[in-house]
């Protein structure tokens, strides 16, 4: 027995994997290889250069790779097979569950065809039925070897077929009871069929309160059922009526993980899509170019704030202490509007917020900015005393630290809301994106504020 | 069979509820209660007043009460709670899974002795022994109610136990085969039982190469083993070695829900922990005092600079131009800051990144710093230009964009690494306190530049 210390963090594993490669030693490393989990493989080898990752790939046992080539990042897997033929991809794809072989095929654009007709021909006809569904839908991710079973079957002769249909399924944890029409009328898991009396019908041990989705529901509602339902594999109903697969739990865990990766990214200011692959695996060029795109966007919205101290050019060059309390005023702003777009972009994914509460939402948020900036305002007021300002400077910078929180509150909880009406990823209306604008606005206000309190 | 659109979002459920309790209609609520799923049940009564929620409660039929608290968020379900009597407290948590019911007693401080005595002697002492477990570790997830199975059984002997053990288990899809000093020596899959031989002994149909966590497991390394090794419940052994319980996979689920929600609250600035609770359950009072205690702290490292204007008080009087480009350069060295923030903390919670690869780190974000800094400080020459800057200033701005976003990106990725090696969740260590930190800095950097180059 082996803890979880002794195999992920073997120590040296990854060190002992270039340096057999480095010597040369490939019998040894084809050995050493032989006993790890294939998941952890993948972990370290998407640490290596591209070039040791595919020298280990080829030093894999045959079936061993298709193993750790499902474990893989989708691009990681993509750049292996391009080293092959087609020949040897088709080969290695028709090891793999459908829904893993057509993640991977869907990477390729110019071979998709070739390889896809050198895969085994009913393997190619579901890789390709998959295809058809749109990348984060819940079709991609099912499986269609599931446990079908009848309503009146008894319970030991339920038994019986699964020991022949065994092969044929990923899962028989549950067991799914089909009409003659294919459609779903209940499920029932192996455990009730073990422990039933023998003669008992599958009709009569079924739950019948099933919530199944579509395929063209989005894989995050699917991971959002899955954990608000407690489900084991989630089926999938076509439009018909008919049942189409399931979407085991293992696969919504790595959305799951997936998706929590990717709002991170956003929040930061990334798109999700490329960089959401193993940090040492994307080429630097690659997350350079994705990541000044959005900076550019970033720092044209935020030329505004020059456009802005431009036009109440004259004030500051009167009071140049007012430029002094510039970014501490606008940071404050960005901050606490950053922290009304986390707790609004937190509720709506974990469906504790819905669009339709836009009124109950902002007044709450307009309310705790008040409250937030009477506080943070009093300090800044404090603050700017003993910094030495005059107390109608100070009071100007307590003024527009009140007005500036209660706006930054205000757009922040806003933003998401409209986002999410107009069905784009509110956390893609991320934090910088909501300082950005709050920055300018806040500018404005508070120069504002200073020329009217001070006169000028 | 419903699909989830009829049951999550019945239309209309939230306001037929409201309405019913504002006519009185307890019993026709009651009636419109009992054919909902508990999770649709928890998920509403969120969304009410905490007065409504009790109320709602209360009109529960009593099996259904246990349901839809195990299913309420824990300050929630505790509110409810503190609505009843101790013996009506313990007669509910003792229908929970001791998991569940340690998870809402460890919200108790004066009352938890009194209830833990009023619960059923077994339970209570199961519940005893998981708070002994600190709050976010392996242990208080734990279920101890698993399917023990002998190595030397045969695969029908097992059926034929596991249906006497059936109501003493929470899942039979694994069972684990303890030696006879109940040491976990491999795990067999109900499945596998099934269409084994009926003499097979359990013995050589086990998989010997099993994962496991110890009680003292933080839950987040628990998530990640399970989804790494795509588990269906991971076994707990104890420091003795002998096998205390599993963690079955949707307890994982909600763990990798909730811990994303919390990511997402640290990128904003916020603590998780109280504010990790349904968005319209938390009073406004709390969420102020929270989010003011942070804003604050950020409010103080902000005033910085202050300092570092004021020091430059000549320079900025001299040339008041200088001050237009605050806001836009110590905007982008944030904002590349918080880019890099997020790749690191993304790529760390995954596992991609370890500590001690911060010289790689460092390098390759010092590396894409500079490209990214050179492309932004071409862009910002030209708009200074355009605004009709002198070539001086112009050049001086471009120049304090390079230096600033590779510095920026260079601190961005050394903070989270910090934070990892002491222990510290780096996403605590988020875009917020970055920006902050490197609005400072920027603005130091910026000003010796324009000192140097504009001769000031």
């Amino acid at each position: 027995m082996r803890t979880q210390k002794e195999i992920i963090y073997a120590e040296g594993f990854e060190e002992e994997i270039r340096s057999l490669l480095k010597g040369g030693q490939t019998a040894a490393l084809s050995e050493r290889l032989k006993n790890q989990h294939p998941a952890d493989i993948a972990q370290v080898m998407e640490r290596l250069s591209a070039k040791e990752r595919i020298q280990t790939f080829h030093l894999l046992a045959p079936g061993a790779q298709a193993e750790v080539l499902s474990e893989l990042g989708t691009r990681v897997a993509r750049q292996i097979l391009s080293s092959l033929s087609v020949g040897e991809i088709a080969q290695l794809l028709d090891q793999l569950p459908m829904d893993e072989a057509a993640q991977i095929l869907s990477t390729f654009r110019r071979r998709r065809t070739v390889i896809l007709q050198a895969l085994n021909a009913e393997h190619a006809e579901d890789v390709r039925r998959l295809l058809t569904y749109s990348e984060h839908s819940a079709g991609r991710l099912m499986t269609e070897q599931f446990a079908r079973v009848r309503p009146e079957w008894r319970a030991n002769e339920t038994l019986t077929h699964l020991r022949r249909m065994n092969a044929d399924v990923e899962t028989l944890n549950n067991l799914y009871v089909l009409d003659d029409e294919e459609r779903l009328v209940g499920v029932v898991s192996l455990r009730e069929v073990v422990i039933a009396p023998p003669r008992k019908r599958l009709r009569e041990l079924m739950n019948t309160r099933v919530i199944s989705v579509t395929p063209e529901t989005d894989r995050e509602e699917v991971a959002r059922l899955i954990s608000h339902y407690d489900y084991l594999a989630m089926p999938v109903i076509g439009a018909d009526g008919r049942m189409l697969g399931i979407i085991p739990v293992d696969d919504v865990i790595d959305v799951l993980v997936a998706e929590s990766g990717e709002d991170i990214l956003k929040f930061g200011g990334l798109e999700g899509g490329v960089l959401d692959q193993p940090y040492f695996t994307i080429p630097l060029g690659t997350v350079v170019s994705r990541r000044v795109g959005w900076l550019l966007l970033l720092f044209v919205a935020e030329t505004l704030t020059g456009t802005v101290l431009r036009f109440f050019e004259s004030e500051l060059a009167a009071v140049v202490a007012l430029s002094f309390f510039i970014p501490l005023l606008i940071g404050t702003g960005g901050n606490t509007g950053a922290q009304t777009v986390s707790t609004l972009i937190r509720g709506l994914a974990l469906g504790e917020i819905e669009v339709k509460d836009v009124w109950r939402v902002i007044r709450r948020e307009l309310l705790s900015g008040l409250l937030i900036g009477t506080v943070l305002g009093i300090v800044a007021f404090g603050r700017a005393l003993l910094w030495g300002s005059a107390v109608p400077l100070a009071l100007t910078v307590g003024l527009a630290i009140l007005a500036i929180c209660t706006w930054a509150n205000t757009i922040g909880s806003l933003i998401p809301l409209i986002a999410q009406r107009f069905k784009i990823d509110p956390a893609t209306v991320s934090a910088p994106l909501i300082t950005t604008l709050v920055d300018a606005t806040g500018l404005a206000i508070y120069l504002m504020i200073a020329k009217v309190s001070l006169g000028l």
